[in-house]
This record gives structure tokens, C-alpha cells and sequence, in this order.
């Protein structure tokens, strides 16, 4: 099973639980109409459970809203890591992990389009703790991502294997491009994702300063 | 006076009029604070006036918020077209067109992280006339301003100043780009402005294929 199959795996909630459930049927009325035009009692409708029953699982609609970021933000560290760690070619590496982003299902594209839609909520305190425990998980697993991006792209400089710049700038850019693609894309809209993901690949690549012939395939020893 | 400058006596509300100093707190509140947590209250607290002669001026806050965003996305167009206008040489347009977006005050910094904030509003119907007829005008606007960008790269492809692609997607990509600075930067915080434009321009005009060499001062005609 690869890394998005799992991610799938989890986010359709087909691990059974009524929880995963409600993950499930919230990332997709988020991502459909909006965190704010979306009615917690929709959510419910949708698992068919009564809207207090909801209660049981999580604290407030903007709990469930964190529980979904911060989850969605874990799966991008772990196959980021995961594919850096197997693949030690940095231009290869980049390669990779770009074709993995943009191997998504429908629900993770929504999942997608909540996450960059409602970031800017986990800037914001809240007062419940169940809440407040969650905003921070999710901020905390952001600046670690972050941060696993920022030590793979110094250590490909380092190495020559692309161009010299901040290495924590450049990840906020590559990181702020791939967002940017969720606030307009749309499933099933006009531009497909297979093309989306082909020509921001392209200009992501081009922008870190992989140059071009680093990733045609190697010829064999003779 | 330049195109900056324009802009910033335009949104400090110098203009006068009591209209567009409810524009200025208004757009230092949300770009500080948040649209969400800032009051209707708050801002005419801000502008000397009591809460219900804000109503004279406004539909609502979500009103106000629309007038700023098409504001705002109008001020990136017009100088847009005036600087690729003037400067005919594509490569030399599209870096005065990067130093010219970070050649902003603390009040247009505000004014950008409420468009990127709050743009997923735009794609909300109101109920109320002005509030509809202001979120259309800016849905209008930055259709536009993509039109405005995808003719100059279309045309910079044409002329082989840039590397071929799709000049909408590139058109998003740059956009995209740009605006995910607001995401994350601060006034006054610990990256200055001047590095982060000095960074992002050099990644851009990478991303759009502009070669390095196409930027060097011409030698004078011996």
C-alpha cells in the first residue's frame, strides 16, 4: 500500500469508526460549501447520528475543523519524510514528492481546499481546551513540516543539487505554491488535476533551481 | 509621483473624506486582528463616529470588507498594465512589476493579508444588493487582473522571452505565489520585507523561465 492509498484509507473513515465517520462527511461538506455555510447538523445528518451525538466525539464544529487540519498536515510530514529517506537523490526526491501530492483522491483534494480555506483560524486562541488542544497540535505539526522541508532543501544545496537561497524561504514559496493551486481548483472542474500537477511540478521544480537534465534517466553502467 | 505612493494616499485616506478613513481603520483592524474578531464597533471607535453613522457609508461590515478587496485587487491591475505599458522588454517588465508589489507601506501589508485571508468569501452569493454588487465587482476585478497577466505571458512566450507553457496556470502559479507571502508575513516581524521581495522575485522570475542573463544591465552601442 502506497502513502495515498493509506491516506485514503483513513480519510474515507473505512477503518470503521463513527468518528472517522464524521471526519470523513465533514472534510467534504467543508470542502464543498465552506467551513461557515456548512451546519454541524448536516454533519450529523449525513453519518445519521442526532446532532448531540456529535457531541460525543468532538467538542465543536472548529475541534472537528482542527482535528481534520492537523491530521490532513500529518500525512503531508510522513510521506514527505517517507519518500526523502527512501529516495537520496535530492532532484529525484522533489520529483517524487511533487507526483505524490498530487496523487489525491476527490475527498483529499476537499481535505486540501479546507486546509489552505481555514489556516488562518489556527492563528487565532480559542477558549475551550479540547479546542485549543487541537489549534496547537495542528500549528505544532505545521512548523514540523516545515522544518523536515527547510533540512532537505539545505542539504541539497549543501550537495550542489539545486540553487543556493533561504532555506526556509524557499520552502514557505514551495509550500505557498502548492496551497495557492486548492483556493481555485475544484474537482471535476474544466482544468484536470493530472495537468494541474504536471505544470506545477514543472514550475515548483524550475523555481528550486532543479536543473532539468537532473532527472532524465540514468543511462546503465556499461 | 509613482504608482506606490498613489496607492498609499488613496488608502491612508488622505483623500479626506470620511469614507475612506472607515476603509483605512477598517482595513488595519482586519489585516491585524482578523476579519472575524474585528467589530463594526471597533472601526467606528477608530474613525470618531458612532456605530450606526458607519451605515451610511456601508451595507455592513462584509460590505466594507468587499469595497477593500476590489480596491485593493484594482490597485495590482492598473499598475500592472501601466508598468508592462511603459516597459516593453518582457523580462525587464516582469521584474519591475515584482519590485514594484513589495514596494508597499504597512497599510497596503494590512491590505494584502485581508485579500488573501478572506478571498474565499468572493465565492459566497449575499443576500443584500450592495453587498452582492460589491462582491461581484471584485470577482470581476480579478478575472481582469488574471487577464491582464495571461495576455503579457502569452505574448512574453511568443516573443521566447520566457519558457512555454499554459500562460492561465502560470498566470495562478505567480499569482499564487505572491499572494502566499501574506499568509504568513507580519509588518515588523522578524523577516524584513526587503528580504522577502528580494527572495521571492529571483524565485518567480525562475519559476516563469525568465533567464538570469535577460535582467543584466545592456552595454550602450559603441
Amino acid at each position: 500500500m502506497n502513502s495515498s492509498q493509506e491516506r485514503r484509507y483513513r480519510s474515507t473513515g473505512r477503518g470503521g469508526t463513527k468518528r472517522q465517520e464524521i471526519l470523513a462527511a465533514a472534510t467534504e461538506r467543508f470542502g464543498r460549501d465552506g467551513y461557515e455555510h456548512t451546519k454541524w447538523a448536516d454533519i450529523a445528518h449525513d453519518v445519521g447520528v442526532g446532532p448531540t451525538a456529535l457531541y460525543h466525539y468532538f467538542e465543536s464544529k472548529q475541534h472537528c475543523l482542527y482535528e481534520i487540519m492537523d491530521e490532513a498536515i500529518e500525512d503531508f510530514r510522513s510521506s514527505f519524510v517517507a519518500i526523502t529517506t527512501k529516495e537520496r537523490d535530492p532532484a529525484r526526491a522533489l520529483a517524487a514528492v511533487m507526483a505524490d501530492s498530487f496523487d489525491l483522491s476527490e475527498q483529499e483534494v476537499h481535505r486540501n481546499r479546507v486546509l489552505v480555506a481555514e489556516q488562518g483560524r489556527l492563528s487565532h486562541p480559542s477558549t475551550a481546551p479540547p479546542e485549543e488542544e487541537a489549534r496547537l497540535a495542528a500549528r505544532a505539526r505545521t512548523r514540523d513540516l516545515e522544518f523536515a522541508w527547510a533540512s532537505f532543501l539545505s542539504t541539497a544545496m549543501r550537495a550542489g543539487a539545486i540553487a543556493e537561497s533561504d532555506p526556509r524561504l524557499l520552502t514557505r514559496a514551495v509550500l505557498g505554491l502548492y496551497n495557492s493551486i486548492w483556493h481555485w481548483y475544484r474537482p471535476n472542474g474544466i482544468v484536470a488535476l493530472t495537468r494541474v500537477g504536471e505544470d506545477f511540478t514543472g514550475l515548483a521544480l524550475a523555481m528550486v533551481g532543479v536543473p532539468p537534465e537532473a532527472l532524465q534517466p540514468q543511462r546503465a553502467a556499461a
